[in-house]
């Protein structure tokens, strides 16, 4: 197509969002001229079943919730005055400890102030703070954030070294919504331990964001923490950053969270229209549909041109691949749906894999996300605007690369037929990332609604869990089983057989870890004999 | 299939790594009894062409260049004793020049010694520096290191900030085999105009990394750097991690290059057997071809249950899409060949997306890497070893956790018809991440000859950088059409007229783009005016 006819089209499609200096850019995927009127019928479902949830309707049929996560950004939408009530009032609670918590009203028994944040989590618990405390963060915060987002002891270790003598003036987030996530458990334990080595009161430093009743709120509730937060059970762990789980981080950190609700309010205000020419998340869903043919035929590859927008592919990643990747449709056929979803950010994968994305397997299209504004501030005259600094003679920006960068790469990929669509935002404040992840929160539903899956529950993820329970359970009966004859030698298959245990590998796999860790067992060779603690 | 038979199946086709703690299992891909005698022949073609390479060939032929990271860590096999020597001399001069920093003989101008490492690079001449800071970094490692990767300003800035009056005592790396790579010299400019702002010499803080007689060895000769060390052209940026490019910031970190070295020339040992039973290179490369059906059918999903690995997916998404995606094959036909990579972490990414690989889209191949040590020295017994500090009432620590939900997964994966390969090292040490980086450079050669394309080139990233060029010089005419007539309020299409240039849609971008950070244009409603500076 020629560039006149690209700019032509480019105006034709572009997709606005009033209220908000963002816009939506669909010219680069090839749909024909009626495309839209095509998918009319399914994407009206898509309206009418968002409609419903919203309206509280049980939107996740198999665990029988509802689905409430447009609710914290409007809570004057949630079906009952007491939810309402349980939303508002938790948003002021957070704001209120976080000003306590900054004016040193609250304030660690060893130091004068807390000086940083620890949050413990995974997964829905971790990778929004994540996101946001990247894209957010500023030299000044109030408390630094820090994370601990898995049950490595190596890297559990790294981070609390990191804050060392800081832990005694560290404020600590156990995110969790059962309270029973092994991971999260295991970092709280380790966390823990640190604090005891130092003559530490764990419990006078941390704070509980759980489901009422969980484990972790009857921990909490027994050693007497600092406070708790709620997580309700029609806020799915994906879907969570606008709850107590995102919202307390972003506020300790020193971030505006009205701000980001109310971006995020605006957005779900613009996406609730029922034209998809209007509303930029239907516009999208209808791109990932005509891309990947409704059967995930394509990956999503996630470029934004900005640093602090780095994390932005791995929270998609959980977002879209956790809500879509599903086995069956709602009327239970197998359709094994979803969308892989990749990316860091421009230009630097520019130097990394575009090679193939422009070259190699067509099996792709990219969305690239623009932030106009090359620093918070562009007309600050001070020397660390770096924004306004030439690079070349021709008095260009750095700034004025990676936008040249981005233009340069779309066109490049368009040259070879490969798509892609552009969202644009003016800045990267807390009202833009907000409606950035409420138009992905949407999409996704809506997409969900043309595919005809569930997108709220994660039945996947249970049978790796149960899995790894087991190994823990053999892992037992084989160190017993050792312990029981400290002086034999024996080899996976002599010591399984011992055990009755028919599963030989992976007693083998546990003999193995537990050796090179010299903890219960040592190797002799390629067997193994009973090492005493 | 039954455990009894999966044992089985491992043992028979597990291979080890003589010299190297390290395994791959290639059991959990079903392929069948017939498989590697099916592959005789194509597989032997790719050692021939890898033999040939590794003499000195020219393996590059689009290029007319020789291949020689493979050299880099076993020098004697360079072509002539000139190149040799070259090899040689470079790491003792790094080390040296190391040696000098650490004992404060080589001193910034205005500190006592160097604290901070500044490495400005981008691609190949960042990820793998990241890698391995990020996998074998400690606290107290000799400089820490930082890096600028792209031309974000404010990412720079962000850096920069971090590094405050550290500036001072902080050696900059510049990386750059052309010399000519904007973002990596838009970093530089940034990095010397801090400096300035700080009244300290740049160049007295500075090293080069780049190829003779470059542009940017040519500054660094003119302003009189601290130093500089080579790039050849016989290395490309994706495999240069075991030249002066990876060895350099690793040695100025503390990290023991030679081990690194080491553990890469024995991995190479390894993968130079002519048999792929008893060569893992060659049977990865199999194992690609297995699970893609030599097209890209399947994208690579990379999953370390190690936090310290999680920048491996990154480095791995350049080493193998850059080296694999390419549209021609050797003969000239259109193939358009690659395999996407993705990844993260285990366990934290079973929260995020493990969901679709296991009831989703069956569109990946998964690959476990396992380190059996769950810290560098598991016998401590110090408490801060957290590897040995039990989680739960059966005496658990985190780390058989982290085991547990790798055997988990990997069930819970194979047990849906979904396949993996699992990397077990018993460490990650210098000699490990050596070998490991080894394994995936030959196992690209070979898969680059087993589906008959050039892996050494990347025709496909010059034209997003042209079109980049081109982007910039519409930038200028379009300011200097708006200087000349400072009192006009013009649209895109207007000003585009005016300037006699029919991309009408890039003129807007740069418009958009240029007012939101007040600089040259100012926006007027939907209209555009010169802003003078």
């Amino acid at each position: 197509m020629e560039t006149e006819s690209l700019w032509k089209r480019y105006n034709r499609y572009l997709i606005k969002c009033p209220g908000l200096s963002m816009t939506l850019d669909i010219s680069r995927m090839p749909f024909g001229a009626r495309y839209f009127s095509q998918m009319q019928e399914p994407i009206d479902r898509a309206f009418d079943a968002m409609d419903k949830l919203e309206a509280g309707g049980v939107a996740n049929p198999d665990e029988n919730r509802m689905v409430g996560h447009y609710w914290l950004r409007d809570p004057e939408r949630a079906p009952t005055a007491e939810l309402r009530h349980e939303i508002e009032s938790t948003v002021a609670d957070i704001v209120e400890f976080a000003r306590k918590v900054h004016k040193k009203e609250i304030l660690p028994p060893k130091a004068r102030r807390f000086t940083d944040l620890l949050v413990i989590g995974i997964g829905g618990s971790s990778l929004g703070p994540q996101l946001v405390a990247d894209a957010l963060g500023q030299k000044n915060d109030k408390l630094h954030v820090h994370f601990l987002d898995n049950t490595d002891p190596d890297g559990v270790h790294r981070t609390l070294e990191a804050l060392g003598n800081r832990l005694k003036s560290t404020l600590v987030l156990v995110i969790s919504k059962s309270g029973g996530t092994p991971e999260t458990h295991n970092g709280m334990m380790l966390a823990k331990h640190a604090f005891a080595q130092r003559e530490l009161d764990f419990s006078k430093q941390a704070v509980a964001i759980t489901g009422k009743g969980s484990k972790l709120a009857k921990t909490a509730a027994a050693e007497g923490w600092l406070r708790d937060f709620p997580m309700w059970d029609w806020v799915g762990g994906r879907t969570s950053v606008m709850s107590a789980v995102g919202l307390a981080p972003m506020a300790l950190q020193g971030v505006n969270i009205q701000q980001f609700l109310d971006g995020a309010a605006r957005m779900d205000k613009l996406t609730r229209k029922h034209d998809p020419r209007k509303n930029p998340a239907a516009a999208l869903a209808l791109m990932w549909y005509f891309a990947t043919e409704g059967v995930g035929k394509k990956d999503m590859v996630i470029l934004p041109y900005k640093d602090r927008l780095l994390l932005m592919s791995r929270y998609l990643q959980q977002l879209v691949m956790e809500s879509l990747g599903k086995t069956l449709d709602l009327d239970g056929n197998e359709v094994n749906q979803g969308i892989a979803v990749y990316g860091n950010k421009g230009s630097t994968d520019q130097h990394a894999y575009v090679q193939q994305l422009r070259d190699g397997v067509k099996n792709f299209y990219a969305t690239f996300i623009v932030v106009l504004q090359d620093t918070p501030n562009p007309a600050k005259t001070t020397p660390d605007n770096y924004a306004r600094v030439s690079v070349d003679d021709a008095g260009d920006s750095a700034g004025d690369f990676l936008s040249g960068f981005w233009q340069g790469t779309r066109q490049a990929l368009y040259e070879k037929d490969r798509h892609s669509l552009t969202i644009t935002m003016e800045k990267l404040d807390p009202k833009h990332l907000g409606a950035l992840i409420a138009l992905y929160e949407r999409a996704v539903g809506f997409y969900a609604s043309l595919v005809n899956i569930n997108a709220y529950h994660q039945p996947g993820v249970e049978a790796g869990k149960k899995a790894a329970a087991s190994v823990l359970a053999i892992q037992k009966k084989a160190v017993d089983a050792l312990a029981a004859d400290p002086d034999a030698v024996v080899d996976a298959e002599e010591l399984a057989a011992q055990m009755r245990e028919e599963d030989i590998e992976t007693v083998h796999h546990i003999l193995e870890h537990l050796a090179a860790n010299k903890r219960c067992v040592q190797r002799i060779r390629s067997k193994y004999q009973y090492l005493p603690a």
